[in-house]
């Protein structure tokens, strides 16, 4: 097998894995499959669900696609070469109780390749976020060791770096540097290098990958039963339109994939169901959807 | 009077008249100002609306804001000189009923100077677009009817020309070209040419501006009363969120205000109140949602 068919092979059993397991957390909705071909080369699997006991909306994706290096390409990812191909899992859940939080996760590999079809450029990236809506420390706590454990077997360095990247990633610029939730892992452009070859890297893609569910799940069934009212929806709808706002302005895929022609419906699979925008909205002083606020203001360490 | 005066007195006037007219309409809320000031230079007055009979969110905003020329405005608004001066009005009105359009202006003046203070350039810009979410040809004429009407007592010229700036400008490229709305009139970087001097373009910007209420009221009170149901309510909702998408992800003025660190809340208060995102979302063939639908995909000749 090859480096891309094992990888392939590998993310398309992770979707179909995480979706048997969150239907079965969800208890009423399947996911739905849509696969789509793109014309420029390669498709995706996009994988939904909506209007569930627990998820409102969301989707696991997966996608190979690859290509002839277009200008825009050259100028906006900064890379050289004839030829293409990149191929991940993406997902984005929503739930409908405020107190179960929202999750994002993504691992993909690119390659380039020359006009005879030579590997030039090779890397993996990725990572998962939580945005939670109202804070349980042991969530945040369970969350972000399941990853430290995963990145410890692999390099000590990988925890920190990774989580700051995240911390800085994840961020609303134009609302004071506000988060968008309480981070978690976030690497890109790991390229094989000495001691860390290509198995190296999907390998760990892979640890993280196969992770998820066992940082998420326990969450959701911790706080998918807790009683919630208006006030509480409302202010989750709130933070939905921070997160809308994030991908749209600030996500760097999102905007990749839109400009370059990406399939629309299944890049914007990531926004939530229903979102509210009000003028200068700030939470009471000292309530619990502040003291949520502050940690997204100025993040902090979880273990 | 300079000419930044006349200007000056002329937004913040319209602003008042607009507001009081709106509030009149409305018959229950009143606007409520937020005066702010920009550590750069310069500053605003907010008026925003929220939750009335008619009016669901919005806001009707002048600013008066100056500083040194930035590497940032050199390399996005590809502008030279030492200093700037910009100052505008600019409104967007989310209403509760589905049958009320959304509808959104802007004008606006811009001045460089050299390190003398003198002015090197300047130049007029704005427009004015609906967006309905039902289709009432009547009032689609009207609006555009309005709008001509302004534009032929200055240039002949001025309105298809306008027309087709407008119909090319609120597009939403992933979407496939789909348009906001059914358009309006959109003009930038007029100059003082010739015949058509900067009081050309100054009262050619305040004809408009004060053709506002005349192309918007008629429509507020044609639709306000009309029932709807739920479905009407989810269309909307849907629609929006094509706002939303429109200006994160193309507006020029949201993306180099929020970018440029203008005033977050005054930028954002065109995002709709409640909004909705759906994957895959496709009003049924026929439909009356379907049928205006086709009008964003494909903009027609009003008159």
């Amino acid at each position: 097998m090859s480096i891309k068919e094992d990888w392939i092979f590998f993310i398309e059993d992770l979707q179909n894995r995480i979706c048997m397991a969150l239907e079965e957390v969800d208890g009423k909705e399947k996911f739905i499959e849509d696969a789509w071909k793109r014309k420029e080369g390669g498709g995706g699997k996009t994988k939904i669900i909506a209007n569930g006991n627990v998820f409102e909306k969301g989707g696991v994706n997966t996608s190979v696609v690859f290509g002839k290096v277009t200008k825009e390409m050259e100028t906006q990812l900064k890379i050289e070469g004839a030829k293409w191909f990149a191929s991940g899992i993406s997902l984005v859940l929503h739930p409908v109780n405020p107190f179960v939080p929202t999750v994002h996760c993504n691992y993909r590999m690119f390659e380039l390749y020359n006009e005879n079809d030579e590997v030039t450029d090779r890397w993996f990236g990725g990572g998962t976020d939580l945005t939670p809506y109202y804070l349980f420390e042991e969530d945040a706590k369970h969350f972000h060791e399941t990853y430290k454990n995963v990145c410890d077997e692999f390099d000590l360095s990988f925890y920190p770096e990774f989580k700051k990247n995240c911390d800085n990633y994840f961020v609303n610029y134009h609302r004071n540097n506000e988060r968008r939730g309480i981070g978690g892992i976030f690497y890109d452009y790991r390229r094989p290098r000495e001691n860390k070859d290509v198995n190296f890297w999907m390998n760990f893609a892979k640890a993280c990958g196969n992770a998820f569910l066992t940082a998420y799940l326990p969450i959701v069934e911790k706080r998918k039963k807790i009683e919630y009212n208006n006030n509480n929806k409302y202010w989750q709808e709130i933070r939905r339109g921070r997160y809308v706002e994030f991908n749209l302005i600030h996500d760097r895929g999102t905007l990749f994939g839109l400009k370059t022609k990406g399939r629309t419906e299944s890049i914007l699979m990531s926004l939530p169901p229903t979102v509210r925008f009000e003028y200068n909205y700030e939470p009471e002083k000292g309530s619990e959807e502040d003291k949520i606020l502050q940690i997204f203001l100025q993040p902090k360490e979880w273990i």
